[in-house]
């Protein structure tokens, strides 16, 4: 059997589902299967479905290893430590629960460092040693790679730009800080973001109040529509990544910082505004030196691929 | 002759001094010389007075390379980029033009980044993989040591923690940008604090006016003398510091951050207050694993011990 048949497993882990998927050396998706976590009370009960589905997926090909993205992902430890999203509490020890269950290694990673990985194998960041990616979903999670490596610091958590201060003494975010850039740039911080532009003047818009903004892909769609609020609320909110970016790029100074996530549907109207701001708010050393691009991975699939990546970056030969 | 009766060549050149040493595997200085800096107007000229001294301390002991700290260092270049405190304009060669003058490997880096590997190599952070120094002097500067090895990024340029966003729309900064953490963290920082408590409320204190803070040594030393108002200033000084050593925390997650320059002499007074505020400010998963501390190597000869620990690093065998 050569190696060119061999396949691994990409676990993407979320709150409502899980998808699991053999992945092949090129990122692609030989075979796929759900499962619903939230069927799930017990993690054990959990652990033996996605077993159990990666022991029908491996009589397609040959596994060789099972890499997972999840939520509050410690890398060190191959653990989830208290994900609030998930159904289940705790400290999980999911890595090690699934290669001793099925005989082979597994490595985990919370996801938005798949994400990176998964950018650096099979997307726009192949070749590039210094990048990050910035994913902006319900929340705004960042996957940084220095040296050509994923950024985990001491603890395994490392990365958390979506808990760094854009406004001191702002928003109150989830995590219990005030003033954290994932209150102004997460799906939250765009209805945020646009209900304050409803406050403060008159727009002739299909939004009337801020229940109308539920979910956020409507602003996205509204936009491309030409609806002037909802261009201007991602305007701001790309304003407010950029300006953002500036301050970690003058720590890091990569190279490229990719977005990825349900608000990077909008396109132009989320980009533009984020890469007129960094310019803007860049330290003059650094200018002309970092690209803003859209993740070249397709997002129904990114999950798996990435942490397919992040299994063929760790097993290597 | 054996490895053990081997030094390198460290360089610490500043605005007024330069200061050249020879030091041993120990981090100990064997002897040193001094260049008034500002005594060249050409840059050949000061190089040509460097090497001068080079060869005359390589008549105690064989030197194995040299090592240079400088402002604007740019490490992937071995050059100095457009350095305001410096007489020189432009861009300049330094590590050519030394290695070739005198037949020696030579590497160059930003003072602060000389700082964070003379730390790891004879100071505190032996055996740490992941920490910074923050050098609090005129300006404000950092050395990111990720995975073990100094943080360049893409250009070289990383780690400017002083250029990072403290209070957006806040204080204007020397770099054209405002609300940097220099301009609330560093000596001119510490003078503008002092003057805002001025003249907020009445202090019984020997500072009257503003022009009684400089230099800044005299609010330090009030402080120690137990002046109420140069304590206040230094307490407001470290919480800004910790304030965002907290962010920068939660990019890089490091287990521990030393402070390192001239504010630092004030001790426990600028020490206390900013380790609680990194506490106050930490993100949940970070709490409890990043400790700062002052940095144990003594200003004095820090500069040169720092630059030869570079050379150390570097050319290892």
């Amino acid at each position: 059997m050569s190696n060119d048949a061999e396949a691994v497993i990409g676990i993407d882990l979320g709150g409502t589902n899980t998808e699991v998927g053999l992945v092949d050396r090129e990122g692609k998706i030989i075979a796929k299967k759900n499962i619903a976590t939230q069927n799930y009370d017990l993690f054990s009960g959990w652990v033996e479905a996605v077993a159990k589905v990666i022991r029908e997926l491996g009589k397609a090909q040959p596994i060789k290893a099972i890499g997972i993205g999840a939520p509050n992902g410690n890398y060190f430890h191959g653990t989830i430590e208290r994900a609030p999203n998930l159904p289940w509490l705790g400290v999980l020890p999911l890595a090690d629960m699934l290669s001793e269950r099925l005989k082979l290694p597994a490595v985990l990673t919370n996801d938005a460092n798949a994400a990176a990985i998964g950018e650096m194998y099979f997307g726009k960041a192949r070749g590039l040693r210094n990048f990050m990616v910035v994913t902006i979903g319900t929340g705004l999670g960042s996957g940084i790679v220095v040296n050509g490596e994923l950024l985990y610091g001491h603890t395994g958590f490392a990365g958390e730009m979506g808990h760094t201060t854009l406004r001191p003494g702002g928003r109150q975010c989830t995590c219990g800080r005030v003033g954290c850039l994932e209150a102004y740039v997460s799906a939250r911080g765009l209805i945020a973001n646009a209900a304050e532009l409803m406050a403060t003047q008159e727009w002739d818009s299909p939004f009337k109040t801020e229940a109308d903004l539920s979910p956020p892909v409507k602003i996205c769609e509204a936009a491309k529509q030409g609806d002037a609020l909802s261009i201007e609320a991602f305007r701001v909110t790309g304003e407010y990544l950029g300006e953002h970016i500036a301050d970690v790029a003058a720590i890091l100074s990569p190279e490229a910082v990719f977005l990825f996530g349900g608000l990077t549907k909008a396109g132009k109207f989320i980009l533009e505004p984020t890469r007129a701001a960094l310019q803007k708010y860049l330290l003059n050393v650094l200018e002309e030196s970092i690209r803003v691009e859209i993740s070249a991975l397709r997002e129904t699939n990114a999950g798996i691929v990435g942490a397919s990546a992040l299994a063929w970056n760790e097993f290597k030969s």
